[in-house]
């Protein structure tokens, strides 16, 4: 057992109380993860009692997957908006038009500056098939309160948001069960 | 707003119900997001009831991270078995040892088999420096019961390890606020 007094943080890490620095964090690539370790910040940012607010791009309005049954029950607001987009979508217009107004409840949130921590989630895909302007990302970023994280998820992150960014992590798939052994997502672990 | 019953999983899930197959998730590479990653699995699985127990190695014993205090709150158990190990750290027997006595406790959780999902949070350190046999790990793992998920994180995970799991992902760093701007790890975000 540690000798160390177990309510006090690691010399190393103490320090950073002095200050909070914002974040504009980005999880992209093809892997698994990406949504996933913002749900791992979320965990974190919980246990220190930060305000949170998650938006959801793309997932279906009304979805109840783990994260949103664990959220509700933690007073935690994830706010999904979409049509459950695929690559087989047929109405094109109405996925667009709806990713266009989360953005606009996310820009909102983003300016107000009431939280500690905002995720964008699958927000990516908004910027990579020219619904949102990035240039409108990255202003809107450029403008919210210095002590904000924002964390944006999704593949193909546009290179201006990148170059916005702070801290960006590609998730790459090494080994994955669909395609190595046909076993479906599973309940609790993906969804 | 879907017209979907927001109480019914998407189609292409719901069949999922039907059978769960434990995965060996390994969550590795230099980037961020390995542990958080776990972290928001364990959030999701909290989500729907599953039992989970989190196996810390490395980590100082009594740490009091964002995610303890959230694990804490939730009453789910993490245990941290570790002396803060680092490249500078002096006493390497006692870092070894503390390493295979958590081993130790996990290996037994695994096979008593009572969680959902057990995590092993930088344990891949353990089996890359030699103290704990990948060959022990392997075996382990393999006697699990079927429905049981093990995620294991950290740096230099062995072939052996990425061989015998189902789903494997790279966490690559593309850009970080240390090394590019030296800002600090941030607190609720990274512990």
């Amino acid at each position: 057992m540690s000798g160390r007094d177990p309510h006090t943080p690691p010399a190393e890490v103490a320090t950073t109380r002095r200050k909070r620095h914002g974040l504009v964090i980005v999880n992209t690539g093809e892997g698994k993860g990406k949504t996933t370790a913002a749900l791992g910040v979320i965990f974190r940012a919980w246990g220190r009692d930060f305000r949170i607010r998650m938006f959801q791009f793309i997932k279906h309005t009304g979805a109840t997957f783990g994260e949103h049954r664990a959220a509700m029950r933690l007073d935690i607001p994830i706010e999904a908006l979409g049509d459950g987009f695929t690559w087989l979508s047929k109405d094109m217009d109405r996925t667009q038009a709806l990713a266009v107004e989360q953005w606009g409840r996310c820009k909102e949130a983003i300016l107000e500056g009431e939280e500690d921590i905002i995720v964008l989630d699958e927000f990516t895909y908004a910027m990579h098939y020219g619904w949102v302007p990035v240039d409108d990302v990255v202003d809107t970023l450029g403008q919210r309160p210095a002590r904000m994280h924002v964390i944006i998820t999704g593949r193909y992150a546009p290179q201006e948001l990148i170059d916005c960014a702070d801290l960006v992590t590609e998730m790459r798939m090494i080994k994955h069960p669909y395609r190595e052994q046909g076993i479906r997502a599973q309940q609790g672990i993906e969804f």
